[in-house]
C-alpha cells in the first residue's frame, strides 16, 4: 500500500515523465502488432503483409484511427483479426485509462499559476489506487462492449447465423474504441464499411450508441452515472454533453443538406434512411470512422464539413482523438466573450481561467500546423486530389480513419507520412496537454505589460 | 477647435458609431464605383460592364483586392482605368486613416479591463488632431507613392516610352496600396500580372519595396521614421518587423523549395530569377497580389503554403488584409509560453496582456469560420477544384488578389460571393478589433473558477 505509483510504472527507476511512458508504451504496442501481422499466420492467403503494410495497421489499430491499406474483412485470418481486433481493445483501454488518470491528476489540482511536477502528483495516488481506477474503467469497458455486442450479435444473428455473433462482439469493440474497422468487406464488398446497413436503425442505433459512450470520456460516464441529474455534474461533462449534442445535431443537419440529393450517397435511400444516415456520419466524423454511405462519392462541400467535425474529434479522457469537444467549446466561447465585451470567458455559470483558454489555444494551433505540415509533405509524394489528400490527413491526425478511398494507392513515403500522423494525433494533444500542466517554472521576474494592435 | 471628432463624422447626429460610419462610407464608395464602371466610357468596347462584373470589379478596388473579372490593361479605357486607381487610392488610404485612427485611440486607454465607449475616446481628439493626422498620412502616402513611382517610370519609359510614365505611377498607387491590378495584360498578355519582369532586379525592388511600405502600417512608418532605432521602438513595432521579416525570408525559402524545378512557373529562370521570383511570390502573396509566375500552374503544396501566408496578410493601421502579422506572432507566442510552462505571454520584454491575446484569438478564430463557411458555399456553387476554391475566398477575404485562373470562369452567385467576402475581408477584422475594444460592459458579478479538460 506504501508503493507509489511511479514505482508501479518504474519511472524512478528509469528516469521516465509520464508521458514518455505513454509514448514508450504505445510505440512497443504498435511494434509488436506488426510483427504479428506480417506473420503468414494472420492472412487468409499465407503471404504476410509487406512490413510497411504491417506497420500502418498496426499502428490504425493501436492508434483506433481505422485507415487500412487492405481490406480487413478478406484479407486477415481468424488469428489476424483478432489480433487486430486487440490492438484495438489494448490501444483503446490504454489511452483511456492513461488520458482519465491524468485528468484526474491535473484536475486535482495544476493549474497554470500553481504547478506541480506530475512526479509529485503521482507521488499522491496510491498503487492501489490507480489499480482500482484502471480495473474500474476495464470493467466498465469490458462491460458496456458486452452489453452492446450482445445486442449487435443477436441482431446480426438473424443475417450471417453463428458468423453473425462474432462480428456482433468485435464491431462491438470496434465501435466502443471508436476504432472503424469493419469486417464487413467479407459481406457487401470491399471496404464498404457498413453502407449495406445504411437503413437498419437496430445496426445504426447500437453503433452510434456505442460509439458516443466511448468518445464522450470515462470522466463524464462516471460523472452522469453517479449524479444523474444535469444540474448535478461538473462543468467539464456539462460542456462535453451540451457540445456534442451540438455537434452531433448540426453536424447531421448539414449533412443532410449536402447530400439528400446526391445520386452517389443518399439519393437513393428512403426519407428515413436519409435522416439516419445523415445522423451515423455526423456521429461518425468525429472519430469513430465508420461509414454508411460512400465516402468517395461525397460532394466537396461535405467533405470539407467533415474535415472540421474530424478535426473537433471526440471528447478527452475517451478513445476518440481530435481536439476535442471541449477545446472547441472553450476557444468559441472565448471568441464570444470577446464579441460581447466581456473579459471573462463563461461556460454554465462558471469562469474558464486564462491558463484553460490559452491550452485550448495551444493545442488547436499546434494541431493545426501538424496537419497542414503533413499534408503539404502529401501534396508533394502523392498525385491526388488536394481535397482528398487534406481529408485523409485529418482523417488519421484525428484517429477518425475515414477515407475517400486513396489509403490504398498511397506511396510508401505517403503511408510513412501517414504512420506519424496517426501516431503523432493519437499521443500528440493528450502529451501536449499534459507537457503544459507538468511545467512547473513560473518567471521570477514579470515583464511590464506592452500592447500589439490586433486585427 | 472645440469641436469634436464626433461631430466632424455626424456620430452625434445620425447615431452611428465608428464603424458603421466605416461600413457605410466603403459601401457607398463601392456603389459610386459601380456605376462609374458601368457606364459605356469606362471599357475600350464602349459596352458599359454589366451591374455583377462592375460590383465586382469595383468592390475589388476599393477593398484592394485585386481580383478581376475582366483584363484591367485592355478592357478599360484610360477614363476606365483613372477610375479604378481612384478607387484603390480613395480605398486605401480611407482603410489605412481609418485604422491608425482606431489603432491609436484604441492603444490610448482601451484594455479589457477598463474599458471606454470609442465615443469617449473620440471626443478627447480635437477636429484639428484628427484633420492633421489625416493630412499626414496623406501627404505620407503620395510622398512614397510618387518617389516609387518616379523609379518605376524611369525604368519603364526605357521599355515602353511615354506610356510606361504613366504606367510607372499607376503601378506605384497599385502597389503601395496593396491592391495589386496591373495593367500589363496589354503588354504581355492577359492577366499576365509582372510576369514579364520575373528577372527585371529594378522593378521587383521597387514594387516589393511599395508593397511593403504600404502593408507594415503607417504608426510602424512613423515609429521607424521617428525613432530611428530598433531599441526604441513601440513594442508594436518590433513585432510587425520581426513578423514581416520572418515571414518574407521563410516564404521565399518555401516557394523556391517547392517551384524551382517546376516547369510551369520557376524551372526556366535564371538561378537570380529564382531566388527573386520566390522572393517576389513572398512578399505579394500576404496581401498585395502581384505575381511574376504563372499561378494557375503552381503545385498544390505551393498554393496550400500560399493559402497560409495570404490568410496571415500584412500588419495593421495598413492597406494590407489578412488577420495580421501581429495576430499571427501574438498566437503563436502564446502558444511557446505554454509549451515552456509560462504563465505570461512575452514578446522582446514585454508581457501581452490576456486581452490581447483573446482578442488575437477571436480574430483569427472568426476569419477562419468566414473562410470556412463561403468556401463550402463555392464547393456548392462552383464546379471548380477545391483547393482553386479555397485559394481564391482566402486571396478575397485577406484582400490579397491572387487567382489560380479560376475568377473568370465564376457563376453569378460566386462572383456575388467574393464580392460578400472581399467587403467582410476588408472592414470585418478592422470593425471587429474596433467592436471587441468597443464594448464597455464589465459583468459586475463574477462567477466562480470552473476547469475543463482540454486536449
Ligand atoms: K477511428
Ligand atoms: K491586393
Amino acid at each position: 500500500m506504501a508503493h507509489k505509483i511511479a514505482n508501479l510504472l518504474n519511472i524512478a527507476e528509469w528516469k521516465l515523465t509520464p508521458y514518455q511512458v505513454l509514448v514508450l508504451s504505445f510505440a512497443g504496442l504498435i511494434l509488436v502488432g506488426t510483427l504479428l501481422l506480417m506473420t503468414p499466420l494472420a492472412s487468409v492467403t499465407g503471404e504476410g503483409l509487406s512490413f510497411v503494410d504491417a506497420l500502418f495497421t498496426a499502428t490504425s489499430a493501436v492508434c483506433v484511427t481505422g485507415l487500412t491499406v487492405v481490406n480487413i474483412g478478406t484479407y486477415f485470418s481468424l488469428f489476424g483479426q483478432l489480433v487486430l481486433i486487440s490492438l484495438v481493445q489494448v490501444g483503446g483501454l490504454g489511452i483511456m485509462a492513461m488520458t482519465t488518470l491524468m485528468a484526474i491528476l491535473i484536475g486535482k489540482r495544476i493549474n497554470l499559476k500553481e504547478r506541480l511536477l506530475m512526479q509529485e502528483a503521482l507521488n499522491q495516488l496510491t498503487v492501489a489506487g490507480v489499480v482500482r481506477l484502471t480495473q474500474y474503467i476495464i470493467k466498465v469497458t469490458l462491460l458496456i462492449e458486452f452489453i452492446g455486442g450482445t445486442f449487435l450479435a443477436i441482431r446480426l444473428y438473424s443475417d450471417l447465423g453463428l458468423k453473425g455473433i462474432y462480428f456482433g462482439y468485435w464491431h462491438a469493440v470496434s465501435s466502443f474504441c471508436n476504432a472503424g474497422f469493419d469486417l464487413f468487406g467479407s459481406i457487401t464488398g470491399n471496404f464498404s464499411s457498413a453502407i449495406g446497413y445504411a437503413e437498419d436503425i437496430v445496426v445504426n442505433l447500437i453503433i452510434t450508441f456505442l460509439i458516443i459512450l466511448g468518445g464522450i470520456g470515462f470522466t463524464v460516464i462516471a460523472d452522469v452515472w453517479t449524479n444523474r441529474r444535469f444540474s448535478k455534474f461538473s462543468l467539464h461533462t456539462k460542456v462535453v454533453l451540451f457540445t456534442t449534442l451540438v455537434l452531433i445535431v448540426l453536424g447531421a443537419l448539414v449533412i443532410f443538406l449536402l447530400e439528400y440529393d446526391n445520386h452517389g450517397t443518399m439519393a437513393n435511400l428512403s426519407w428515413n434512411g436519409k435522416v439516419m444516415a445523415s445522423y451515423f456520419q455526423s456521429v461518425t466524423a468525429r472519430s469513430a470512422g465508420w461509414n454508411t454511405v460512400d465516402m468517395s462519392n461525397l460532394t466537396d462541400a461535405t467533405l470539407f464539413f467533415m474535415i472540421i467535425l474530424m478535426f473537433i474529434g471526440a471528447s478527452p479522457a475517451s478513445t476518440g482523438g481530435g481536439i476535442k469537444t471541449s477545446t472547441a467549446c472553450v476557444l468559441v466561447a472565448a471568441t464570444w466573450a470577446l464579441i460581447r465585451g466581456r473579459s471573462d470567458v463563461e461556460l454554465f455559470g462558471r469562469r474558464i481561467p486564462y491558463g484553460i483558454v490559452y491550452k485550448a489555444l495551444a493545442v488547436m494551433l499546434i494541431s493545426a500546423l501538424a496537419v497542414i505540415f503533413v499534408t503539404m509533405m502529401l501534396t508533394i509524394t502523392e498525385n491526388q486530389e488536394f481535397i482528398r489528400l487534406l481529408f485523409e490527413v485529418i482523417s488519421a491526425f484525428s484517429t477518425t480513419g475515414l477515407t475517400t478511398g486513396i489509403t490504398t494507392t498511397l506511396t510508401t513515403s505517403g503511408k510513412l507520412w501517414l504512420v506519424f500522423t496517426m501516431f503523432a494525433g493519437r499521443v500528440g494533444p493528450v502529451t501536449l496537454a499534459l507537457a503544459l500542466a507538468l511545467k512547473a517554472r513560473k518567471g521570477n521576474l514579470q515583464y511590464p505589460e506592452g500592447k500589439v494592435i490586433i486585427g
